[in-house]
């Protein structure tokens, strides 16, 4: 297995125009929050989620499909939509049994960049190790951990969490890491002890901090609190599995 | 001093098309081996390095300013040129007051990312010390460690030495570091007592090794080796000056 790590979208520029590509498992990270929010919400029951980048179009098709409309701009709810982008609000008694139409400034125009790839998974710290156990049973030829970052820079929250992964995976499926894999080991190694300082230190974690949202990011910061996979469909919604 | 690290030129969007910021110190970093040849040749008595992104306007340029023309492509000397990449090979008596046209591929495609910068300094593991001490004295408002990386991916010896850096300014000039810092730091600290081991598993590194490089690599891991500082001046040359 080779095991890769885009710092960024923008560095996963051979995915959007290759050909597909079966051999590829792609785990889109955005730790504050998105793909927190997507396994609480999957955890609470929710039938699936479907990220669409732009605003108008998870108007239009959360319209269309009756679905819950949740997500946000620079951090904030948009006028409208059922919820936000805070994983708690995702309980059961909002979520369950719903399909959710997502927009997110970083997450879901991740998910964009993964168009070629065989398997997409959703992970973050809540589902790290039961995400590395699956890629290790899976064993693809490739993993490509693909951090969404902020606002096309690094994110401290997305690469510690792909060094969280990818380090399980060193130990586990006798990977070959690249210079960045390598990076985001590091990365999660040092800050391991405090992985909510890294968070509350990030500057995903800054502007939550400055919003009030200080609960999310503890929320968010719970390693291995949700022992559930989540995966693309073939129709681009993000489903849930509890692994036991 | 708020302290960022580019982990590669393409993630330095906002530099080549802002205005100039006076403000800004940039460290182009491209340890094996653009910047420790071009730190080598100053330490060896060479004049000056010009470097030039493409390989016929670097042919040009020496021929016009009858300069000694170096560099490589794919880590390969190129032909008809007077030097490769190598930075044992720019010694005294090749080097000693000669003005050197340089091209290679990411190292000086890094310093054109670099256009808005005040001050552009040329750093590898070789003068970290140094380079840290002239940031530290001259304490600008923002300094941004500029990875060349590897063919738009992340280099492992470019970001340890980012991470080198980092960790001095972070002790030195109550610098703020920006996740990407943060990150730098990490891989620099979690192999610092391992350099060489980095260098020689990083793709760079790997890529020499298969050439045959593999005392580039060595030579290039001796960290604080050369007390010389780099700078671009007014005609896009680096100058040298050693510290005492």
């Amino acid at each position: 297995m080779l095991l890769d790590v885009a710092l960024t979208p923008a560095l996963v520029p051979d995915l959007a125009s290759g050909p597909p590509d079966d051999g590829l498992a792609v785990v889109v990270i955005d730790t504050l929050r998105f793909t927190s929010t997507v396994i609480s919400a999957l955890a609470a029951g929710a039938d699936g989620i479907l990220p669409v980048a732009e605003e108008d179009a998870a108007r239009s098709r959360a319209a269309e499909l009756g679905a819950l409309l949740g997500g946000e701009r620079d951090a904030l709810p948009l006028p409208g939509f059922d919820l936000g982008n805070s994983p708690p609000s995702y309980d059961q008694s909002t979520v369950a049994g719903r399909l959710i139409v997502m927009t997110t400034t970083n997450g879901t125009r991740a998910v964009g960049a993964t168009a070629e790839a065989g398997r997409v998974l959703a992970g973050c710290l809540l589902n790290a190790e039961v995400t590395a156990d699956e890629l290790t049973a899976a064993d693809p030829e490739r993993v490509l951990l693909l951090c969404a970052g902020r606002r096309g820079a690094v994110a401290a929250d997305d690469l510690a969490t792909a060094g969280c992964l990818a380090g399980s995976l060193l130990l586990m499926a006798a990977a070959e890491p690249t210079d960045a894999a390598r990076t985001a080991i590091a990365l999660f190694d040092a800050w391991k002890g405090d992985l909510l300082g890294l968070l509350n230190r990030s500057a995903s974690g800054r502007k939550l901090a400055s919003l009030g949202l200080v609960a999310d990011i503890e929320f968010c910061a719970r390693v291995d609190a949700v022992p559930l996979v989540a995966e693309l469909d073939d129709a681009g919604i993000f489903r849930g599995r509890s692994e036991p």
